[in-house]
C-alpha cells in the first residue's frame, strides 16, 4: 500500500501548526511529506526542508513554482496541506485545487465570502477531497455528541451553549501588531472571530445539527492600543427554534485553551471540554449523570469508536484528533483512487463547512455594526 | 444574651424555602421564631405552628392581623422573615418597615419599580435592618471573590460571564400553571427573571464590583403550552468597559443547580460554581492556577473568613451561606439595640440591591421587546 | 412537641467539636440545651454558659456534680453529649448510662478494650439511645453507597479501599505535646488511630457489611521530636474474601480533610470523598460511570432521600450529617418516651460500632507490635 | 539527517502495544521501521508486514532468523523494539544486545532475576541504548514531579501512595487461560506483579528518589477459577524512612487505567493521575494549591517542558508519552553515532530499572509467601 504523497505550504520554523499537520500526517502512517514551501524566504524554506527530511529540489521558493514543478512530476504530491496566514488561503487552495489536487487547509477557510463561494464551486466541479482543518470536531467524545443528537438521546435541541476563554493575548504586547494575526488585510477583519470562534461556531454546528439562523453579537478589544478584537460575545437563533450563546475570546488572562459546549434538549444535556476531551458528560432528565469515555467495547457510536487509537483509559489528545482528519481523507483518496465514490464521514468538514465559518464571521460583523439581530 | 424575636411570613407546609429559612435562623442562633403566617388559610397556619413550636395564640391569619397584635405586644417580634409569593412582597415589606420592624425578604424584593423605590426611600427613612436573600453572595468563597476583585489581585474587570443552568422546569407539567410562580401577576413578568436570573445578576455585579450599564436580552421558553419563560441570555456592558453574558434557563434537562461566574482582569480570573461552592479557582496570567479553599489559617480575606463555620476540609453547603446573612442581620441589629451605629458587612444585600434587581428586570424586559441594547 | 433536654460535657472555648454538636442539634430542631461542662475550670464553664444561653446554675464545675444535680431535677436533662478528651469519655458515658441518660458521645468509644465492653454490657442492661458521632456514616451519600452494596448493586464485594489523608499535623509544633490528644494516657497509645482512622475503619465497613478479620498494620511518626503516631498503614482481609488498604495520616503537608472511600464488587464500584459529599460515583462493569447525587425524587434509596435536607442541587455539607446523628438519635428517644420500641435507622453508629473501634485499634498496635497479621 | 533504522519484534495484528510503539516512533520522527518478526507464524508476518508496509524479505519468521540476516545487510537494523510476551524478553534482548543493536524492550524486562542480572552486565559490557518502556514516567507532568522532588519543592519525602486501579479483569472469562499472560511461564509468576504493577513501582521510585528498601504485600485473585493473581496490595519502607503504600490491580469492576501517585514531603505534595495526564497537583504546606499544566513558558522545570509536543491548553495523551522514550533513545543513538558520549535524559528507564522491577516482583512474591516484611 503506497503512501500518498503531500505537499505543504505554511508551517515552517516556528510555526505551532506546521509539526501538528506533520504529526498527524505521521501518526496516520497514510502518507509521504515530500515537498514544501516553509516560508517566504527560499533559504529559510531549504533549510527547513532539509532539517526534516525533504529534498532540497522540492522545497521551493514559493507555492507557483511549486504547483508548476510538482505538476510536471511523475511522482508528483496528491495532496497539499495549506497552513499560511488567511489571506492567501484562497489563491493557493484555488489554483491547486483547479489543478486537480487534494487539499488540507486551514480554518478559516478563507476571509471574504465570495472567495469562499468561488471554493466551494470549484470544489463541486472538481473531483478531489477537501478537507477544512475544523479539528476539534475529531475528537472521539465529540462525534459522540453529534451521534447521540442525531440518535434522539437528548430529545429535541433546546439550548446550546458555546466557550472557547484563551488567554494567549491577555496582555498587550507592542511587537504583535507586526504578526500576521494582527494585520486585518492577512488575518482578516477580526482576529478573535477567525482564529477561534469560528472552531467554537463549528463546534456548534456540528453537534447540534441544526443552523444558526440568527446572530446577534459584540466584538471589541480589551487594550485601546490593540488593533483587532480579541473578544466576541453572541446571542443565537437556530432553525430548529433553538437558542444559543457563545463567549469566545483570547484575552481571559490565565486561562489556557478553554473551547468547549454544553448542550440541552428536552431528554438532556451533553457537555465537552478540549482540556479533558476523553470525557462527554451526560446528563439525564430522569436519571443521574453518566460520564461517557473514549471506549472501543461497543457502548460509543460506531462512528466515535472508529476514531479511537488507543484502549480506553489511556489518554488521548489534540494530535489524535488532528490526525484524524488526515486518515479520513486518505481513506477519500484511496477511494478515489481504486476508482470508487469518494465515502466521507458523517459531517466531514469540507468546503461547505469552510463556507459556513466564513458566514459566521461575516454575520458578526454585521451584527456588531449594526447593534441588531443579522441573518446568517 | 437575649435572641431576637422573629417573625415569618410564608414558608409552611410544603415549602423548600420555609425550612431553610429556619434553620439558617437556628444556625446562627441568634433568633427565637415566634410568630408566624403560614399559610393563607388559617387552618393550616395553626396546623403548622404546632408542628415548629410556636404558640397557636400566635399563628395569625393573615400578615395584617399579626402586624397589629405583634406591635401591641411587649414581646412582640422585632424582624420579620417574608417568604411569601413575589407580588406581596411590597404590601408586606413596606407595612412592617413603616411599623418599625427589620426585615428579611426574599428575593425579588418586589415585582415593579416603583415599589421597589418606595420601599427604598421608606427604609431611608427608618432606622432599620433590611436584607434581600441573595444567599449566593454569602458563601466565604464568593466574598473572597469580591475582595480579591476590590484588592485589585485580578486587575481591572474586562469580561464577567454568569450561568445559572438549572433543570427543575426541563419537563412540562399541565399542572405547573396553577403555581403562584407559573402567573405572572404574581410571580411576576417573567419567571426565569424573577427566579433565577436575579441571583446571577445580583452575583455578577457583587463580585465585579462594577455595574451593568447596558443590556441586550433575549427571553423565551421551552415549550409552546408554558405561559412563562424558562431562558434568558443577555449579553452585558458594564460601567468600567468591562463585557458580560449571561446564561440562564430553569429548563436545562439533567442540570441541577447551576450557578456560577467566570471573571477575567488583566492580571487573572476567578471561577466559581455553587454546586461545588467551597472552593474558588484563581487563575493568574504569569502563574499555574491555585484552588482557593474554605479556610480559616489567615490565607483568606476576613470578610471571607468571618464568613466560615467550620475548619477546612469540612464542607459547608447552602445552608451555611443562608445563616450567614441571618448572622449578618442579627449582628447589625444588636448593634442598633446597644445604640450603636448599624454596621453591615460590605456587600450586605439590602434594599439597593433588591432594587437593582427589579431594574435588571425591568431591563431585560424591555430589551427582548425592542431587540436592542437598552440601558439599566 | 417538647424538645428533648440536652447536656453536655466538653465542647467549650476554643473546641472545634462543641459548636459542631450544638449546630447539629439546632438543625435538628429536637433539643433544647439546659446544662453542661465546658471546661476543667468551673469559671471557664461559667463564662461559657453564659455565652451561650445556658443558666448559671445548671454550669456544673464537673460532670460528677451534674450527673447528681440533674438526676434530682424535675427538669433535667434527658440525653448527654459527651466530648471530652478520650480517656474520660468511659468514666462519664459508663455513669449517664447507668443513671439512664441516653447519650452521643464521640468517637473513639474509650482507650481500652475492657472499658467499651463493660459499655455494651451496661448498654444492653438500660433501654436507652447510644450514639456514638461516626459522623461521616450519616452523610446521604454514603448511607445510599451502603444500601447499594446490601442490594447487591456492586456485585460482591472483592476490594476496599480507605484513605483519610489530613495535613493538620504536617508540621512538628513544639506545643503539641502540651495537649490532651499527644498524651498517650489521655488521647489513647496512638494519635492517627484514634482521631482519625477508626473514622475510616467505621467507614469502610459501614460501607463494606462485611467485617475485617485480619489486619496487618504499620504505624509510625514523620518527626522524630513527635511522641505520637501520625501515619497508619494497614492491609485487611475481610469476612466475605474481600481485600482493603488503608492510608491514613495527619501529616500530609497541605492535604485538608482527605477521608474517602473506593469499594469494588464483581458488578461496579463505588467511590466517595467527603469534601464533595454529595456525589458519590458508580461505577459500572458493563456500562459508563455514573455520578449519582444529593436528590429526592425517588433515585436514591430511602434510607439516603431521608437524610437530605435540601433539594438537590443545594450543596450541603458536615453540618448536616452530623444534625442527622442528632436527628436519628432524637427520633429514636421519642420512641421510647411514646412507649413504643426503640427504632435506630439500618447501620445506626452505637455502642458496639465503638467496640468495633477500639478493637481496630488495638489490632492495628498489636500487628505493629509483632510485624505480623493480626485477628480482629 | 538519516532515520534510524527499526526491527521489531511481537506487537503484531490484535496486539494492543505494536501499533502504540510504531505511532511512538513515527511521530519521533526518528526511525525507519524496516524489518520485523509479527507472530510466531511465519505466514502471519508476512501479511502483517504488507499491511504496515515493510518488505516481504525483512519479515522474519523468528528472531534468530532476523538477528543473522539483519547482521549480514549493510542496511541492516541498528535498534530493535521487542514487544513479545515476556518470557522471551530475554533471549531476545540478551542476543541482540550482544550482537550491538540498541534495544527497546517492553517491562517487565523479564521473568527471571538472573536474568536481569546477566542482562545490566551484557548491557554494561556493550555500548549500546537500551530502553525498558517505562512509558508513564515519559509523561512531562510526572518528569515535573520529579524535577520538584530533586530540587527540594516538597522538602524530605515522607510518604507515597501508589494505585493502579484497572477493570480489565474484572469479570472472569474461561478463554483468559488460553492467553500467554495467564500462562505463568509465559507472563510470569504474577500477572498482577508483571503487568501493571511493575509501571507503578517504578513510577513510585522515578518520582520519589528514594529507594524502596522493605515490601511486605499480599497477593491474590478475585476469581477461584482464575489461575493467576489480579491484585496486590503492599506496605513499602523506604531508605530515606518514607513510607508508602501501593494498591494495584487488574479486576477493579468498572475502572479503567487508574494508575497514579501521591506523594508527600514535609513542604507539600504532588498528585498525578494517567487518566488527566496534563495536570500534576501541587499542594503547599503554607498555601493554596496548584494545579500545575503541562506548559512550555518556562513555568516548569526543563526536563519537562523539553518533553512537550504542543502548547499548553492543547492535550496530550498515552502517545507522547510513549513516544517521548523513543525520541529520547533515539537522540542517544545519534550521540553515540557522531561519536560522542551517550547522553540519556535523568531518570531514563535502562537495564537498571528493567532490573528493579524484577526485584519488586521477586519480593513481592516472597513477602506473600512468607507473611513478613522482606528486602528487596
Amino acid at each position: 500500500m503506497k503512501k500518498i504523497r503531500l505537499g505543504m505550504i505554511g508551517g515552517g520554523a516556528g510555526s505551532f501548526i506546521g509539526p501538528v499537520h506533520r504529526i498527524a500526517a505521521r501518526m496516520s502512517d497514510e502518507y509521504d511529506l515530500v515537498a514544501g514551501v516553509f516560508s517566504s524566504k527560499p533559504e529559510k524554506t531549504i533549510k527547513f526542508a532539509r532539517q526534516i527530511g525533504i529534498n532540497q529540489d522540492r522545497a521551493y521558493p514559493d507555492w507557483q513554482t511549486m504547483l508548476e514543478k510538482e505538476q510536471q512530476r511523475e511522482d508528483g504530491i496528491e495532496a497539499l496541506a495549506i497552513m499560511t496566514p488567511n489571506d492567501t488561503h484562497f489563491p493557493i487552495a484555488h489554483a491547486f485545487l483547479k489543478a486537480g489536487f487534494h487539499i488540507i487547509c486551514d480554518k478559516p477557510l478563507c476571509n471574504k465570502l465570495e472567495n469562499a463561494q468561488t471554493l466551494l464551486q470549484a470544489h463541486k466541479d472538481s473531483s478531489q477531497v477537501f478537507c477544512v482543518t475544523y479539528n476539534y470536531s475529531a475528537y472521539p467524545m465529540v462525534k459522540q455528541a453529534r451521534a447521540m443528537v442525531a440518535n434522539g438521546e437528548i430529545g429535541d435541541i433546546k439550548q446550546v451553549h458555546l466557550t472557547y476563554v484563551q488567554g494567549n493575548l491577555a496582555a498587550y504586547d507592542p511587537e504583535e501588531k507586526n504578526t500576521w494575526r494582527h494585520d486585518k488585510s492577512k488575518g482578516g477583519a477580526s482576529l478573535v472571530l477567525s482564529d477561534i470562534a469560528t472552531h467554537a461556531f463549528h463546534l456548534g454546528e456540528y453537534v447540534a445539527q441544526t443552523e444558526v439562523q440568527e446572530i446577534f453579537a459584540e466584538l471589541g478589544t480589551s487594550f485601546e492600543e490593540r488593533v483587532v478584537d480579541d473578544y466576541v460575545t453572541c446571542l443565537f437563533r437556530f432553525k430548529n427554534k433553538a437558542k444559543g450563546a457563545m463567549w469566545v475570546t483570547n484575552a481571559a488572562a490565565g486561562a489556557e485553551h478553554g473551547l468547549g459546549f454544553r448542550i440541552f434538549g428536552t431528554k438532556g444535556g451533553l457537555e465537552w471540554h478540549q482540556e479533558t476531551p476523553n470525557e462527554l458528560r451526560h446528563r439525564h432528565i430522569d436519571d443521574f449523570e453518566q460520564i461517557l469515555t473514549r471506549r472501543t467495547d461497543g457502548k460509543l457510536h460506531p462512528q466515535a469508536e472508529q476514531s479511537v487509537f488507543l484502549k480506553f483509559g489511556h489518554p488521548e489528545g489534540y494530535n489524535e484528533a488532528f490526525s484524524n482528519l488526515y486518515k479520513e481523507t486518505a481513506t477519500a483518496i484511496r477511494h478515489l483512487k481504486n476508482g470508487e465514490a469518494m465515502q466521507l464521514p458523517d459531517g466531514f468538514p469540507g468546503v461547505e463547512e469552510g463556507l459556513r465559518g466564513v458566514q459566521f464571521i461575516a454575520a458578526c460583523l454585521a451584527s456588531n455594526e449594526k447593534g441588531t439581530w443579522v441573518n446568517i
